[in-house]
């Protein structure tokens, strides 16, 4: 089942895709789930798949789409995670995955623009893999792991490459306003029961800029959930956003910043395209 | 004025302090606004004041204190922000604040335990001043930052030393399960004009370990907030922790871990003093 958040009167809306079409389950949860996220705490994702059958049909192309999951508790991305990208930053491997915040306020639909801010010309693709926890956990065992999963999407970590590095700490340019793509929908585990199968692909107008596989994760998508669970437990809707493959702009020579008027994708098999424009913050 | 927030019927109650009793304002505002940051949010800080006078007392005692904001949008951390602690951990002053997250779910009320994790026992303390945000902004000059300002209180940054350490990024050592504690309450801006004029030490088991006057940030609040606006917008209810100063347990020698059975006391003149017992995650 493939999942998406929408605008609906101001609020959110969410349902299953069928090709080009929304079987729209708004209406039928209303009262017992709000949103996607919601509707994984609730623990109602199975019903959603029966209901979806006898939902009001919508033209997916009339629809505002959000982000995925547009207001999860935690985003938890990975840096450094596959070995060419880890390479090509002249960092070294680490034996725990390096772990960074952004928030929900940075994240944008699938459509929707990216948005280079004022402050910098140095706006960068990162495709990645995000990983949307279905069932609350602490001290999840790496074996149990994936049970806790509600699916997969994929994600445009955007980041604003001087500000990143105006400390050691990520975080100042990894959530600026605008700059997580994230969707086009949520693809539920029974159609990807490995995330380690996937190949992934960004796009900067049309030409391949990072192409990889998921089992070459450092950290694979089990351990991520082991580690991230000891420290907190996670909750339904949280999202991981576990680390992008080598080929990110600002390591090319010359660098390759993504530009107003520019479109940006990351398609991941089994999954779909997330594609997005980027435009200039006014 | 003094805002507090406490369990109420599972959900968040919040009132007034005054003395040993709580003006309880939770049924004056419902509907209207759901917890501290639903009354910011909602524009009715001043509203709260004039309707504490005839609302019903409840002894402060009596009530089991949450975090001041439970539920932020953000929790922005930062680091380094001290001369002193920047030359005990040995790394060098930046120009920009070294910024980090840290979720909700971390967070403690005055009174309530601060847990030690399982898997470490460097445990350690961080006093901090904590600014709440009152309204939104965006690209906020620093000339009107402080406008933007609910209200300060305490907190205790509380940090897993060896995780924090795992990979440069600073988060995972800084998230754990009941490692932040927050409290006791909100100090509205009308009690203090400025932010940079406060002392603030903290105690362990009634030892000063960290004591300094907040004009020594080395990024102001006012610059914090304009910084950090400009990446995205700070909306009410938001968490800034602005830094700990120099006296940490891990750079003495011997290190000074936080023990089951310790009581961690952060506390800030004009604001008051939170406390909490340490104890070990079973």
């Amino acid at each position: 089942m493939k999942l998406v958040s929408f605008e609906a009167d101001g609020g959110q809306g969410f349902g299953a895709v069928e090709g080009d079409v929304v079987a729209d389950l708004t209406a039928a949860f209303e009262g017992r789930a709000t949103g996607l996220r919601g509707l994984l705490a609730a623990g109602l994702l199975e019903e959603a798949r029966t209901t979806a059958a006898g939902a009001p049909r919508r033209p997916l192309s009339g629809l505002r789409l959000l982000p995925v999951i547009p207001d999860p508790d935690k985003i938890i991305c990975v840096g450094l995670n596959y070995r060419d990208h880890v390479a090509e930053t002249g960092r070294t491997e680490t034996a725990n995955p390096a772990l960074f915040g952004r928030y929900a306020g940075s994240q944008v639909g699938h459509g929707q623009p990216l948005v280079r801010p004022k402050v910098s010309e140095r706006f960068d693709y990162e495709g990645e893999l995000a990983v949307v926890i279905g069932t609350e956990g602490r001290h999840v065992a790496e074996a149990d792991a994936l049970k806790h999963v509600a699916g997969y999407s994929c994600y445009n970590e955007g980041s604003v490459r001087d500000w990143q590095l105006h400390t050691t700490q990520f975080l100042a340019g990894k959530t600026f306003a605008g700059t997580g793509g994230f969707g086009p929908w949520l693809v539920t585990t029974d159609e990807i029961p490995d995330p380690s199968k996937l190949m992934l692909e960004t796009r900067l107008n049309g030409e391949v800029v990072q192409h990889t596989t998921t089992d070459l994760l450092i950290t694979s998508v089990p351990r991520l959930i082991a580690y991230i669970s000891t420290i907190l437990p996670l909750l339904p809707g949280d999202v991981i956003v576990s680390g992008t493959p080598g080929g990110v702009g600002a390591k090319r020579n010359p660098p390759l910043w993504m530009q107003p008027g520019d479109v940006a994708e990351v398609e991941i098999s089994g999954i779909g395209t997330l594609r997005n424009p980027v435009v200039q913050e006014e």
